[in-house]
């Protein structure tokens, strides 16, 4: 019975193998690994998927960090709760049925060997993946690197997690606004919210959290909506300098009408966990920084030996393959294609990366292919249909086939066409339900807390400001990485200096390790990058290291007996 | 103008005051402070609220650490997905428009002062709050003390953040499993989950846990549903101890006929990242185990001078007051509330900690208002209207006025039940919208990466078992707390012992510095506890704390001389 059943599976196939070409043996067949799985990523494997056919000539890798494909269109609003979470997101498995997914981090590309080595389970067993062709679709990060601050207090809008984190902060800070009643240079700094980038993404982005932070402040009964403060800060003569100048303007008109600061001509130079300074040194007091800029390709780019512009992008043909290297390809946010008339590159948007995956699907058939019947390459060329971008509250901007639309039409053009571009029709059933309770209902409140306050993290200050104060909770210790701080104690109405600090030196681990409040206020006297440890991580710490635990009680003892000499008593 | 206005709300304010009761004075009115928002506390409020009316003559605040309150019965059903992560949650804010809430920690309550300490903000001012009534309504929390690996290794499940880190850790295994191909025992281990506890709660999570990994499974092309295991440990002779034996068997019929199986008579000994260890000696291999239980009271009601039963849950009297304190009332899952006729104590479901919050909040206005029109105290009197469990895809069990019901019929009385019992008509619809997608369409796979990876964590390993193995990537060092461990290196053929380290040693340091895979394999040879350092972590801790570095750069050096006289040559 069994082998009876073998031998008409072995015929079926042979058939099957007759019918629509011979399909090969696992070890023949060529496989193309696709790194980055955004719209360049996923849709060369869509496109790779429908060659694919029956032939099974060749199998489809596909490897990203995340099991999802963000629809960046809609990111934004999940910054604002008008649509669910998971809404903006597909899971890729769902997406790429006869793609081989892994979602893991890249750890390294090796062009001489043609491997890829991927890791990041549960256990470290590194993952050497082979491949025949490289399909390079890593997007962009968004780099805060050697920007003062803003790597420790800026928040990216990249991915699902940025936009949860985004939204999360923006309620964490109304609920102390809600309980800081008295402080009010504190509720200023709460209720102050800074976007930075006045491209589709941070307009966007500000124009769903203006909405959002303003409709969510009517829940709050001790927060007054003029105390809320959301502002835009942009480096270009006017916003959106992706659309016409009309629709920039119109742009900025709805945005102020609705209650959005918009600073033009105006760049960041530094961020601390309490204000904003921007280049012409004045100062923002604000607790909330979203930054879209600037932003380079994947640190994975960098690391390879490939022809790269100044911006770090590698350098394709307009078949898509990288100058230089074979059968390594390259497209959407992480390349630069020339269009082909010679009008200059393609632009890094969604369509273009869509209309590249398509061209180098073909031209990686073709390469596979070679000698069969694979076809002729084909060379990008493509000018876009339209460009749109919501802002928030039924209005939106648009261009389409050069005709600027704006409002509440261009606003129902946006969601009709992001609706029928989401991938699926499950999820663009999900989004429609979303869209219509979000009507009916008021803003949702929830914060889903993400447990990021108990992480090791970076902090920056500038010169003059304290860190913490006399009296304040002890909830974290802090270690000088670079820069000098003063310790002050306030006694008897004298101010006394205890200590100045500088990089290697720990402070605040009196108030943890004894439960306590602060017992003197730290000010830096130099702009002051500290390693902030949480109190939960600092006990594992301590737990844990012997050497470091005796260099504290060494360091807590002297501490005693400079303040007694300080005061002059016994304290 | 101004003036007669005021002149005006003032004499208008007089004229409400006559009529509803003289409106008090900020100063004068009494505060009652709850503590915690689950059941009791949400309603205590919700009650009080009701009875302020237009007296206005105390003030109600509540604090909680989240800003939702959750409706935990829709719990489980956030691990499946069956309906959207913030269904089964409400914003406080919106149930409670009369009350003042702080979402925050709580420090310390100090009952002779009548304050209680907060914090948790941007900021680490301590806020003081004074309260005239104190309600303590703080529920349990999953407490694995005492149990070797369980802090370190059990996904415990209370709130959101547990259901969603449930449901991530199940998705991220199957992302795991459908990689690792070739290591038959990894896929083992990845492919079997374990729920700990056959109570409500437990049978719901295997449940939903069951069902979502089944029909996920589907869309990896490389499992195979067979490959998956989902294990129930329950201690008693038969699960859900909370209904009649009939019920109980009928719910174990249906789960075992689902896939899963359910170990009686059995209890959790040990858990590490690998493995969990019965008591009987027995060993499962699996990478997930959900324990909903031991639960006990919230640390913060330890540290109180009140009288505690063994368990440490407050004992109240019948009027939900502290026996011995005044003014201070305590009720839900953190107290122990006797019954009126003798017939025991109030057993910890959310239907009592209504009905106990009903009582609470009328004994706390008639104090307030006594020698006024207060009226009487009550006591607590109640008997519970049934008891319901939902077994996950189409089927539950219910005991209703002590009839018995259980299959699909009980499935839809549940629904029915908890959607009326949802407050609020925008969650209701909602989560009717969810449940009506969830019909429609396919299971949801994407992950939320919560970034809990990269945390300093405990790990817990038994003896005879590998740390890591030589080969492996680095991406981690490890910090020895408790216990030892032996340092071996496979070099042509031979396994050459290189050191053995106790408490306070690293290890794993070389290859996170050094950017390679593991030159050896560390194995426990006594029961291990270590501090696990993310590589991100760790690379802040080296350059921040000098002297660890100066210390790991003295174990390298050592160590590679050991290895050189180890292996007789240069390495």
């Amino acid at each position: 019975m069994g082998k009876a059943m073998i031998v008409i599976k072995e015929s079926a196939m042979l058939k099957r193998g007759v019918r629509g070409g011979m399909r090969k043996r696992k070890e023949e067949r060529k496989r193309v690994v696709i790194l980055g799985g955004g719209f360049a990523g996923v849709y060369t494997a869509q496109y790779l998927e429908r060659a694919l056919g029956r032939r099974g000539d060749f199998e489809i890798v596909l490897v990203n960090k995340e099991n999802y494909f963000v629809f960046q269109p809609m990111l934004a609003e999940v910054v604002s709760g008008a649509i669910g979470i998971t809404d903006a997101v597909s899971p890729i498995r769902r997406l790429l049925p006869r793609t081989d997914l892994h979602v893991r981090e890249i750890e390294s590309v090796d062009l001489k060997k043609r491997t890829v080595t991927t890791a990041q389970g549960f256990q470290p067993h590194p993952h050497v993946l082979h491949y025949d062709h490289l399909v390079l679709a890593l997007g962009s990060v968004t780099d805060f690197r050697g920007m003062r601050g803003l790597p420790e207090h800026a928040l990216p809008f990249k991915n699902l997690g940025d936009a949860l984190r985004i939204r999360n902060h923006v309620i964490h800070a109304l609920e102390e606004a809600a309980v800081e009643r008295d402080d009010v240079e504190l509720r200023r700094r709460l209720l102050t919210f800074v976007v930075a980038g006045g491209g589709f993404s941070g307009v966007e982005v500000v124009a769903e959290l203006n909405d959002f932070v303003r409709e969510a402040a009517r829940s709050y009964r001790h927060i007054n909506p003029s105390e809320i403060r959301v502002v835009l800060l942009h480096a270009g003569e006017r916003i959106l300098p992706e659309v016409t100048e009309r629709l920039g303007l119109f742009a900025q008109k709805i945005l102020k009408k609705r209650g959005v600061e918009i600073r033009l001509k105006t760049r960041l130079a530094a961020a601390t966990g309490n204000e904003v300074i921007l280049q012409d040194g004045k100062r923002i007091g604000t607790r909330t920084l979203v930054s879209t800029i600037p932003s380079s390709p994947h640190p994975i780019i960098e690391s390879l030996d490939l022809p790269r512009n100044k911006a770090g992008r590698l350098m394709a043909n307009s078949f898509l393959e990288v100058e230089g290297a074979e059968n390594v390809w390259a497209l959407g946010d992480c390349a630069v294609v020339p269009l082909a008339n010679g009008a200059g590159n393609s632009p890094p948007t969604a369509q273009h990366a869509i209309r590249q995956a398509k061209v180098a699907a073909h031209n990686i058939v073709t390469s596979i292919r070679v000698g069969i019947r694979g076809g002729e390459r084909r060379a990008f060329d493509f000018k876009d249909l339209g460009k749109m971008g919501a802002l928030g509250h039924r209005s939106a901007v648009a261009e389409i086939f050069g005709v600027p639309v704006s409002g509440y039409l261009a606003w129902l053009i946006w969601r009709a066409v992001y609706l029928m571009k989401l991938p699926g029709w499950g999820r663009r059933l999900k989004v429609a339900a979303s869209w219509l309770l979000d009507l009916l209902l008021p803003t949702e409140l929830v914060q889903l807390k993400l447990d990021d306050s108990e992480k090791l993290a970076k902090e920056h200050f500038e010169p003059g400001r304290e860190v913490f104060c006399q009296g304040d909770l002890g909830d974290r210790v802090y270690i000088i990485v670079k820069g000098r701080a003063e310790v002050l104690r306030e006694e008897q109405g004298r101010t006394i200096k205890l200590a100045e600090l500088g990089p290697g030196e720990y402070f605040g681990e009196a108030a943890v390790l004894n439960n306590t409040t602060r017992n003197a206020t730290v000010r830096c006297t130099e702009a002051l990058d500290v390693l902030s440890v949480p109190k939960r991580q600092f006990m594992l710490m301590a737990s844990a290291l012997p050497s470091e635990r005796q260099r504290f009680e060494e360091v807590m003892s002297q501490r005693a007996s400079a303040t007694t000499l300080a005061l002059g008593q016994t304290v």
